[in-house]
Formats: structure tokens, sequence, C-alpha cells
């Protein structure tokens, strides 16, 4: 497949210029959407990206030959191909999505004047999302879904390496949307590979993107983070703490770290670090490093895990900082609730952190005072989901606190207004 | 009183600095303070506002005899004179704010997932809260307070001619945190009146500024919301409307035009233009515009408009988009309902719009389709208040779809977090 489809233009601002005007024309048409209309659209895309396997086959395998050609990483060609069963997946996540309840419309909270005055709170579309994404070809209907959902706009801008599987899964969402009746234009894709249009995006389109998402490494979402001129959803680093405080049963505390750790290593709700509280150290410190270095996790820590085995390499400064996404922990024994809380509002990434105690008291502290966006007690923190939160499916997990915090669905993705119904009040 | 107070510097960026890095911390202290120590601080605060009376007018007395010695409008003067009453009002203020319902660890969702872990989305502080407005000096009391009761830091720039009032009555608040044992850097005035802190400030102070609130005029918001680089809950104009449709009433619409124009005609929920529908145009139109005009408003109207009264003027294309904030109204006949939404939806601000009807079916469509923060049906769209919300009090009224909409109280200045509550579950 050739790359016909992009539009050739020496002018990337003025073609997104139109791309920000057209969102927010179409983002205005989906806000008043019935929701049959977008479980319609959904399901047809789905069913249009089944029957199109084979189109949408070729486009990836050209855009995996010219990646292959250019001489990129293994684990970027295993992110960017798309198999049968992989296609079949963003298929069914169409239509899970499609099944999702739609918040469009609900009414949040409810409240009577004194004088009379009914006040609803209604859950209204937040408008036009941008979407920020590296070249991982399924982003491209998992976050136009979402954003539909909702009621939003979206403006799709994947990376160029998968430009050409990105335009034919588009295809599939815009044979949906005009299946449904709704503007095309509500999921629109970037019409260039050309890098400018990010910064574009970043501009917020003349006030045409409300929000901004990416999706991918830290090197992407910082640069969103810094240049961004509207809000964003997102989180740089997920240096997430499983915490064995006192009272911690050490059988729980081993399914929990092995699963917190290694379940998957590259996922922002891995654990990174190990604290164990000196109260239980005698005890747990050594079967639990014991665990992890058998499991094939390597071990960095302070003096004191050193001491119970000789496979643990020294931690420094850096170590506790540092997300390995990888096979690597940094363990610390810790005195007492306090230090663990200051050690992680120290060098934690306010994602999600977990404590290990059948101490009641130890837990609510540390689940009331550990500032994180997902904060877990006796349980693994890679339950930091959207769908293992029951939300269906994510676009992604945010550690801000304004507007969207944790895991982003369907929900996170919608503002809302006040609707006062009276009966002819006026204001004394 | 001199301004000896001020913080004598050449380099503005690094007092600044210093002032954000004391929010933060404070700010970190602020959201574990118990309920009770809010409270104390808060009752001590006006306490304290109503014992240092004297040593306030003197304050306020000398920002306005140089106020005055600088030749300032006379509407300026009256917003920066403190009197008895006024005073008084300020000290119950921070009163009623005290006694607001706690939002910070307040439960405002759980959940369990069939794995059996127990989800609770719980209210959290927003962090740090600048507040950026003119010569009012009020807003130092109010704003600290709600920023206080939402366990946020605030850090306060008031207009530099109320300056020393706002010294003095900041002066009660750091009393009041100090009787509670809660860190006086929680409420922050910026201790210069260069204006270079306000450019530090809408920099965010190295992150340490979560979102900036703007009191004042359109100058000052517009300013906040083109150079802020964090979020901003504001809103830059009310051009609020009053649709008169079918259905409507006529008693019941002049109660509701005169009350919404004329109430008080500054205020940013008063009505700026009227719209009438042609089905009740014949019978409505011209009563609404005698009795506008005759209760002293001056009308501004389309050619219908203009024919029921020889003392209407054109409007013209400019009049839809003015925020007359004064007794003037623009009014025009629309052709049903869709031709009123398009209108409000092509000049509006987004902020308040109103329907009167009986009919039902246009009432809903009007509240469902108009795109602002607050849609009112057969009532004033003076309400536009947080005290009528019964929000207790308000910071402004946001008219941006992120994170707050509509009048922004104690509870629009929080974030949440996730407390998951589990037994040793990993995933699988």
């Amino acid at each position: 497949m050739s790359l016909a489809l992009e539009r050739q233009t020496d002018d990337v601002a003025a073609v997104m210029a139109d791309v920000g005007r057209r969102a927010r024309r179409a983002a205005r048409a989906l806000a008043l959407a019935p929701r049959e209309a977008k479980i319609v659209a959904l399901t047809a895309a789905g069913r249009r990206l089944r029957e199109a396997e084979a189109a949408v086959m070729a486009a990836n395998e050209a855009d995996v030959a010219a990646a292959k050609a250019s001489g990129v990483a293994g684990s970027f060609i295993d992110r960017l191909t798309l198999t049968h069963s992989r296609l079949a997946g963003v298929a069914e996540g169409l239509e899970i999505v499609a099944g999702l309840p739609d918040p469009v419309g609900e009414t949040i909270a409810s409240w009577t004047r004194p004088n009379g005055l009914r006040i609803d709170r209604v859950r209204t579309p937040l408008g036009v999302v941008g979407v920020i994404y590296e070249s991982r070809p399924n982003v491209t209907a998992d976050a136009g879904a979402l954003c539909l959902k909702a009621g939003n706009a979206a403006i799709l801008r994947g990376g160029a390496d998968s430009f050409r599987s990105s335009v034919a899964i588009h295809e599939a969402l815009a044979f949906g949307l005009d299946e449904a009746g709704l503007p095309v234009d509500a999921i629109q894709l970037v019409p260039t590979r050309d890098r400018a249009a990010v910064g574009a995006m970043l501009s917020g389109l003349d006030g045409n993107i409300d929000v901004i998402v990416p999706r991918g490494g830290k090197g992407l979402v910082a640069r969103v983070q810094e240049e961004a001129r509207v809000p964003v959803f997102a989180h740089l680093e997920g240096n997430c703490h499983v915490y064995v405080a006192a009272g911690a049963q050490l059988g729980m505390a081993t399914d929990i770290i092995l699963n917190a750790k290694l379940r998957r290593t590259g996922v922002c709700g891995a654990a990174e670090t190990l604290l164990v509280d000196r109260a239980v150290a005698a005890t747990h410190l050594a079967p639990l490093v014991k665990a992890l270095l058998d499991a094939g996790c390597a071990v960095r820590g302070d003096a004191e895990t050193r001491a119970v085995d000789s496979r643990v390499t020294p931690a420094t400064e850096e170590d506790w900082r540092t997300e390995y996404l990888d096979a690597v922990i940094a363990v610390k024994v810790v005195d007492g609730i306090e230090a663990a809380i200051d050690h992680v509002e120290t060098y934690g990434s306010h994602h999600t952190d977990a404590i290990v105690t059948d101490d009641e008291r130890l837990a609510a502290r540390f689940l009331a005072e550990v500032d994180s966006a997902i904060v877990v007690h006796n349980a693994s923190t890679q339950f930091a989901d959207g769908g293992e939160f029951g939300f269906g499916a994510e676009i992604g997990i945010a550690t801000g606190r304004m507007h969207a915090r944790g895991p982003v669905g369907v929900e996170q993705l919608t503002s809302f207004n006040y609707r006062v119904h009276g009966a002819g009040q006026t204001r004394p």
C-alpha cells in the first residue's frame, strides 16, 4: 500500500487548523447524538474491521517492512505488528466500548433549593480530545472509540511508522460513523506524517482541542507535558511501591510482591521498589528477597537487604527514583510507616502504591496519607488498570490532580453542566 | 500604615519561587489536617478580623487615600473601600466557610469488583491554588478561606492599590492558622506589589501552583487565560440570554427578564440579550420591551423590535456579542427553538442561558442542546451564583469544561484518588 492517503502539503499549520475546525464542528453534532447512533457506529466499525482484514494486514505489512528497512529495534517492530488475533482483539475492543454505559446525559446529582429551584448536574462531553501516540496501530481504534462513546470528537496522531496501518483502521471507524449518520470528522486521523503536526496539536489548534492524551514512552509524554498549551491526561512514570508493614502476612506479601513486580514488568503499575518495615524485617526480608531472586528478578538493596542474600547488589540513591520496567527491583528496610510514607512521597511518581498489612490502622493511614492516584491495601499494584477498575476500557492513567486521575475511562472523558428547573423564580 | 510589610527585593523571581515551595510544603501538611483544625483556623481568623477592625480600617484608609491621590475612578474607590459593615461581612464570610461541609476525605463512590477488591473514590485537595485579583480587599479573606476549607494552600495576589488592606486582613488569616496549629504558609499573600509576581504565578512557580483563579475584570481574566501555563478556573464574559419561547406565560416572562437584566446589571449572570420567539411575538414582544424601557433599561432591537416601540434603537451585529454589564439589552425575534439555540451558540459565552416556556419539550431541548455551564428553565439567569446553588460560597464561576464548571465552590476545589481494599488479591 502506498502512502497515497497522506495529504501532500507544505503548510501543515493550515491543514491542522482545518482539522481543528472540523473537529469542533463534529463535536457539537456529536454532543447531541443519540446513544443508539454511537453504538451503531462502533459496532459497524468493528464489523468493517473484520471484513477489511486483508487490506489492514497488507497496510500493516508495508509499515513493518519499511520500519525493518530503517533498522529500528525488535520491540518496536513487535508493537507495530498486527496479527490475526491482535486485529480480532482490536475489533472486539470496539464492540466492548459500544456496549459500555453511555455517560452523556446522566444526572450525577440533583437537589432542590429552598426557593423550589431544582438543580441537576448532568454529564456532557468534554469536546475535542487530541491523542498523540507511538506506532501502535491498535490505539487508533481504542482511543477513537472511547472518545466517541463519551461524545467527544477525536484527533488522532499516531507514530509515522504506523501511518498506513492507522489509515486502514481509521477507514473502518469512518465507515461506522457514516453508517450511523454521524459526522465522519468525529474521529479524524491527522492526514500528514509531518512532525510539525504534533506541535500544532500541542498548541491547541486555536482553542479547538480541549485536552491531549499522550500514549507512549517517557520521551513522548515528557514532550507533551512540557509543550502542551492545553490540559493533558497522562503519567510520566509509574514508580510504584509495595510496602510490607508491621502485621503483614509473609505468604500474602510474597504473592503480592511477585505479582506486582513480575506479572508484567513493562506496565506502568509494575512495582519498582519494595519497602520492608523493620518490625517484620527479621522474619520477612530474607524470604521476600529470595522469592524475587529465585523468580529471576535482580535485587538492588540497602545494606540490610544485602546482608540477607549475597546475590543482592547495592542500591544507590538513583535506584529509589528509577522506573525499571524490567525484572529489577530496589529493596529497602524502613523504620515504621512514617518513614515508608516519606520514602514514597520523596521518590514516588504518585501513580500506584500499596501497603501489605493486617493492621487496619496502618492501612488506613497509608491510604489516607500517600498522595497517589491509586493507593492499595493488600493487593497487587498491577490492578492499576481501567479494565480492572470496571471501567471497561481506558485511554491511559493520569497522575495529575485536575479533572481526571487514575485510569481514564469513558466517564473521565466527560464534563458536566447544571440544568436549573424553575417555576418562574426571580432572585430577590 | 506604611508599606513596610512589602518585601523589598530586586529578585521577584526568587521571592516567588520561595513562595511556591512554601505553598507546596504547606499543602502537604494541610491535606492531612483534621477537619476541626480548619474550622478553628477560620473561626479564629473571623474573630481576629473583628478585633483588629481599627488596624484594618487604618490600612484601608491609607490605601484609599493613595488611590484617590493617583486619580482613579470612583467605582474603583468604591470596590477598594472597607466599611464597618463590609468588614463585618468579611468576618462573617470566614465563619460561614468554617461551617460548610468539609469535602476532604469524603467517599464519592464505592464499588466491589468480582474479585472482591473494593474500590473507593475519595475526595482529596487539589494542592496549591493561585488567586489573582484586583483591588477588592475582601477577596483576600474569601478566597483564602475557600482554599483552606478544601485543604489547599493558597497564594493570593491582590491589586497593588489594596496591598495595605490585604496585608491587614491576611494577618488575621495567619493568626487563625497559627491558633489551629496549621502552617501559616497555607495562605500566603504575595509579599511584593511588583507586577512581575503575576507573571511568575502564571508560569506556575516550577510546578508549585496547580490551578489559578482570576477574580476581576475582563482585562485581568483575558491576560490570565492567555498567559497561564497551568489550568485556570474562570469565565471571560457572561453574555447571558433569556429566550421567551412558544408557550411562555407573559407575566412570568416579564418578571424573569426584568430580574435577569436589572436586579444587578454588573454581575456576570445578568442577561444581555432577550430572544422572543415569533410564535409569541405578537402578544409578548411589545409588553416585554415596554416593561424593560419603563424600568429604565435601554433597548437595542432588530427591525421587528423597533416596530413595537419608538424608544428602541437599532441593534448591530456587535450588540449580540456585547456583555453590557449595564442597563442596556439587545432584543431579537427568532424563528423557533433551533434559531434561538443557534443564536445562543453563535454569540453566547457559555455562561448562563435561560428559556421561558410552559412547553416541557421545548425546555428539555434547550437545556440539552445549549452548551453553557448553567442552563435555566423558567427562572432568572441571576441565580448563577454559588450561594444560590447551595454551595455556601464560591471563588468564581467557570465556563471551561475541564474539572470545574459553573460556580466554583469548596467541592470544585478538590480532586480525588482511588483507594483499593484487598485481601491479598494478585492479578492473573
